[in-house]
C-alpha cells in the first residue's frame, strides 16, 4: 500500500445550485457544510446561524460564511436551501423558530443521525410550500465546534437521503447533487430503514464503546494509567468513538430509542451465550462464534471499507512512543 | 503530523545473547520471534518446532530458522533459550513433551497472552535447574501462520515479563535484553496482575467485539451487505479485532476465565444502567457518562498511544472507495 492520497472526488460546480444557503448550527457538521459549499461553489451566499456566543465569534473569525447571525429565523429569510446542523434533540425547537420564516419553495434539509424522530419533530413546522428532504451524511470526528470543521469531511463518505412522502423528486435530486459536489456517495432509503441501519453500524457500537470505556475507568485493581499505557492491546479501538460529542449522542439514543433497545436486547443475548460458554468451558461454542465473525471482516476489506494492512491503516508516526496496532 | 516513519528502535547486538534459541510453534508469533532474533543477532542458531505439516513446509521455505523440525523435544536439545509460541491451551502438552529434554540451565520463556494458567500448566514440567521467565509481548495482527510473521511486529510494543518466585534475576534481565533488542519496551508485573490488566485492555474488548460483530451479522431487517457498506460509521472499529485467530482466543477466554467473567459482570451492570437510561429517557445520566469517557481518550492521546488526527491515524488510500474515519 502506498502513501499516495486518493484523487479528490469533490468538484467545483459551473454554477451554484442555490442562491442562498442558510445553515442552522455551526458546529463540526455545520461549519464543514459551509466550507464544502464554499469550496464547491454550490451556493452564491452562505449565512450561518449559531446561538452560542463563543461559537458564533469563532465562526465569524474563521470566515467560512458570508454572514453569521444568532437567530435561525433571521438566517433563513430568502434562503432557497436551509440545512439544520444541530443535535437532533433541538429539531422541534428549531422547526418552531424557523418554520414561519422559511421562503416559499425553499428546500429544507438536515444532517441528523436519526431520521424518524427528526422528521416527526419538524413535520408540524414544514408548510406545504416547503420541499423537505431529510439527509444524513455518515461523517464526523470526535471533535466539536466551528474550528473542528473542514471541507474534506464528506469526501468519500456516504450521505443517506431519506425522502418523506412529500419530498419532491427535483428537490431530492438537488440535495443529492449537493452532496456529490462535496465528494460524497449518495444512497436513498426510507427513514425507518435508515434508523435501523444506523442503529447497527453506528449507535450500538457507540453505546458499547461508551460502556466499556466507562467500565475500564472505574476499576480498583487495574489503574487508569495502566489502561492507558497498554490500551493498544485492543481497548484503544473503542476509545475513539467513546470520545464523541456527549450532547449529540445523548440525543441520538433518546430519539432512536426503539431500534437501539431492540438491538441491545439481541446483543445482550449473544453476550450472555458467550459468557456462559466461558463459564462452562465450552470451547467449541467459542471457536465456532469466533470463526463466524471473521467472514464479516473479510467482506469489509473486500469492499474497500478498510485495509488488510496489519497496522490497521495507521500511518507511521514520528514519535517512537506511538505504538502501531497489535491485537492480543 | 508527517508521514515520516519513526526511527527504528531494534538493535543489532555485538554478540549473541544465546547460543541456540528453540522456538516451539512457528505461527504469527513464533515466526516473528525467529525473524526478530535473526535480525538482532540475539542467538547464534535458531531452531523452530512446528507440528503442522503445511506450516512446517512454509517455515522451511521462508527460511527464518536455521532448522525446522516437527518435534519440540528435538528442537530444545542443547538450546540455552526456549520460547513457547503456541496457543495457551497447548502449554501443558508442550511442557510434558519438552520438559525432560530441556538442557540444564536453559531459560524457558513463552509469549502467551495469559500468564497464571500457563505458569500453572508448565510448572510440573519445569525442573529446578531450568530458569523459567514467562513473558507476553503485546503485539499481533489479525493474521495467522508462518508467512504472516515479520521482524517489526514487536517494534515499539510492550513486552510484559511476569517473573515467578523461582525466576533468577539474571535470566529475567537476559529475556528483557532480548525484547529490547527487538525494539520493544519492557515492563514487569506479577502474573496475576498481568492477567487482570490484559482482561481489561484486551480480553474484554475482544469478547465484546466478537459479540457485536456476530449480532450484526444475524439480523433480518438490515442485511449483511448494508452492515459492510456503512461499516465506517463506527462498526468497522470493532471488526478488526473480531477477525483474530479463533483458536488463540478460545484458549485465552478459557484460561483467563475468572478475570474475564468478573470484568464482564461489571460491564453488563454498566450497560444495563445505560440501557435503562435510554428506556426511561434519562438524558442527564447519558450525558454525564458520555462526558466522563472523553477523559480516558484524552489520556491515551496525551501519552502518545494514539493520534488526535480526525482520520484516526489512517493513512490516505489510493483507492477512492476506501472511506476515511467518520464517527456518527
Amino acid at each position: 500500500m502506498t502513501d499516495a492520497a486518493p484523487a479528490p472526488r469533490w468538484r467545483r460546480l459551473d454554477k451554484p445550485l442555490f442562491e442562498k444557503a442558510a445553515l442552522i448550527g455551526l458546529g463540526l457538521l455545520g461549519s464543514s457544510v459551509a466550507r464544502a459549499i464554499r469550496r464547491s461553489g454550490a451556493a452564491a451566499t452562505i449565512v450561518g446561524a449559531e446561538p452560542n456566543d463563543a461559537h458564533r465569534a469563532d465562526a465569524e473569525k474563521l470566515g467560512f460564511c458570508d454572514a453569521v447571525v444568532a437567530s435561525g429565523a433571521e438566517a433563513v429569510i430568502d434562503a432557497d436551501f436551509v440545512c439544520i446542523c444541530a443535535p437532533v434533540g433541538a429539531a422541534a425547537a428549531i422547526g418552531a423558530e424557523i418554520g414561519p420564516a422559511l421562503a416559499p419553495g425553499a428546500i429544507l434539509s438536515d444532517v441528523g443521525s436519526v431520521k424518524g424522530a427528526v422528521i416527526k419533530a419538524l413535520a408540524p413546522h414544514v408548510r406545504e410550500d416547503i420541499c423537505f428532504v431529510p439527509a444524513h451524511p455518515i461523517a464526523g470526528t470526535e471533535r466539536s465546534g466551528p474550528d473542528a470543521g473542514f471541507a474534506e469531511l464528506f469526501e468519500n463518505r456516504w450521505c443517506i437521503i431519506t425522502p418523506t412522502e412529500g419530498s419532491p423528486p427535483e428537490a431530492v435530486a438537488k440535495v443529492a447533487a449537493l452532496w456529490r459536489a462535496f465528494g460524497s456517495d449518495v444512497d436513498e432509503m426510507t427513514p425507518s430503514h435508515h434508523d435501523r441501519v444506523v442503529a447497527v453500524v453506528s449507535h450500538l457500537p457507540h453505546l458499547i464503546a461508551y460502556t466499556i470505556v466507562g467500565t475500564a475507568s472505574d476499576l480498583e485493581e487495574v489503574t487508569q494509567s495502566e489502561v492507558i499505557k497498554f490500551s493498544a492491546a485492543g481497548f484503544r479501538d473503542f476509545t475513539r468513538i467513546a470520545a464523541s460529542d456527549p450532547v449529540m449522542w445523548r440525543d441520538i439514543f433518546l430519539t432512536n430509542k426503539e431500534a437501539v433497545l431492540e438491538l441491545l436486547g439481541r446483543f445482550t443475548e449473544d453476550l450472555v451465550r458467550l459468557q456462559r460458554a466461558i463459564r462452562w468451558g465450552e470451547g467449541d461454542t467459542l471457536h465456532e462464534h469466533f470463526t463466524h465473525t471473521r467472514a464479516i471482516r473479510r467482506g469489509i476489506i473486500e469492499q474497500g471499507q478498510d485495509t488488510a494492512a496489519p497496522d490497521f491503516g495507521r500511518r507511521a508516526s514520528p514519535d517512537p512512543a506511538i505504538k502501531a496496532e497489535p491485537d492480543e
